[in-house]
């Protein structure tokens, strides 16, 4: 069950320019972990949003009965990219619908075993948490924003979860260290079992009381449109644990597959880049992503 | 045999400062090749050079019949790191008596199998092949300045290697590409058969016609000194090739061994960070490196 922003989304990169197409996080992490495994989705959209998304999402065989559809209009969001894509700028943030977002769960996901959280006001993902029953696995994310004017509540809320997923400089933000690897031992020490932080082009590190895990990023040829790869880093991730039936409690996973839910979610976000929004998963086969595993398994044993 | 410079550095960083000690390309690069393979340099200093790292290089082994010992100052740069080290700023390059280097190889040396040349005037690298007959292997570290103001000069130069290490920006600026898998390419038909792109903390990447390797920066949880990390893993990479008798040929190395070459110099640049200048390896072990080799394993493996 996924949680966060359905959105539209405005983004220009050196490689061109939508000025509106599907976006928004919990549409990220619902089909990169669609993948893997069934995916319920709880959102807001207004009455523009288009049947055809619609349709998409749903030919994913995504659970759509937790997607609101409230008069407005849709969460729209527009950013434009650096020459090297390591940096963006966000031009337009119209919170429109998403303003009033306060999600209530349908009767049939409250004993979902898998719970990941986009990122949102901690204390409407820690609603999201309360609602819930039976779940074996909470994650979710988080951003600068939050760690900077809401820390006491996001505080409260990680600190119940297994899975926390930041980038390197929020989690230097958290931290308060600027070295990585202290900086990830505070952040466990904070709640969260296991720590996973993005590094863009470069990778992602996976960290756990009492192991480590790095591995670089995949190299393309064209990136296209970095939007949206975090979180299909996270749908791989947390879709390659559910379909293996795994959670991140210590006796329930081992560290292989630890590593292989992290090369999952390295190979997702390698393949959101490779089209504008979520184009590459209109497409995308799971051979083709078990093809890109061996990739990385090709590039990075010694 | 290695062939750079001698020098001695003033260098701060965020966790001290000192004012004076042993350093440049070529004593980075023995050092550290040291640990695998006998060594012989090449390089200038002058009568300044104190007897206590003479006797430092040579109880490491290190031949020192081709280090000309000439009247004036040796080679001195100073230096200041930012607060996260991954940017620095040279205070003053004195180049003194490196600034009429012109090696001449004693007879002794000039049968070596394997040349390494740190970063000077690629004419001058090109006069150091020119002297040799039997080396199995050439290659050889640039920098931007070269690049920008001596291409032909660079590009004559390294046509005939078999290796070239440059990081990621001086790899953008050589190819004249953005993207680091496209810059590789173009690097590789300069003429080297093998390029290993640095990225700092980020790691390294081997790239060949047909097999391209990545792995992950080591995380310490101290940097001390960053200076001569590069080096340090050119030492590694090429004194493990050298130990285990490979060159690059194509038909005289395979694909794991030169995984593993790119892990130990790894493993040398990351031991280079953890205390000023050269004084790691004051005290480093083969034990301590193979452990590492072993840590990078565990925590790339799945």
């Amino acid at each position: 069950m996924v949680v966060g922003s359905v959105a539209y989304d405005g983004v220009e990169t050196p490689h061109g320019r939508v000025d509106r197409m599907l976006g928004g996080a919990c549409t990220y992490i619902s089909l990169s972990a669609s993948f893997f495994a069934p995916v319920k989705i709880v959102a807001v959209v207004g009455d523009d949003f288009d049947p055809a998304d619609t349709a998409f999402l749903k030919s994913r065989g995504i659970d759509l009965t937790g997607l609101e559809r409230v008069p407005g209009k849709t969460f729209f969001w527009q950013g434009v990219y650096s020459d090297d894509m390591n940096d963006r700028t966000t031009l337009r943030t119209d919170l429109n619908v998403f303003a009033d977002f306060d999600p209530k769960l349908p009767e049939s996901y409250r004993s979902q075993p898998y719970l990941l959280l986009g990122n949102i006001q901690p204390a409407l993902q820690r609603n999201v948490q309360r609602q819930m029953s039976e779940t074996r696995f909470v994650g979710g994310d988080t951003m600068n924003y939050w760690i900077d004017d809401f820390k006491d509540e996001l505080l409260a809320t990680i600190k119940t979860w297994d899975f926390l997923r930041i980038n390197d400089s929020e989690a230097k933000l958290l931290s308060g260290e600027s070295n990585l690897r202290r900086a990830a031992r505070k952040s466990l020490a904070m709640g969260p079992n296991t720590l996973v932080i993005k590094r863009g082009e470069y990778g992602a590190m996976l960290f756990r009381e009492d192991q480590y895990f790095i591995v670089p990023g995949y190299l393309l040829d064209e990136v296209f449109d970095p939007t949206g790869a975090g979180d299909c880093f996270a749908g791989g991730f947390v879709g390659y644990l559910a379909e293996c039936g795994f959670d991140l409690a210590r006796d329930r996973i081992d560290r292989k597959h630890l590593s292989r839910a992290v090369i999952h979610g390295s190979v997702m976000g390698s393949f959101c880049c490779e089209k504008f929004g979520v184009d590459r998963f209109r497409t995308l086969t799971r051979a083709e992503i078990d093809a890109r595993y061996r990739e990385f398994k090709d590039f990075t044993d010694f």
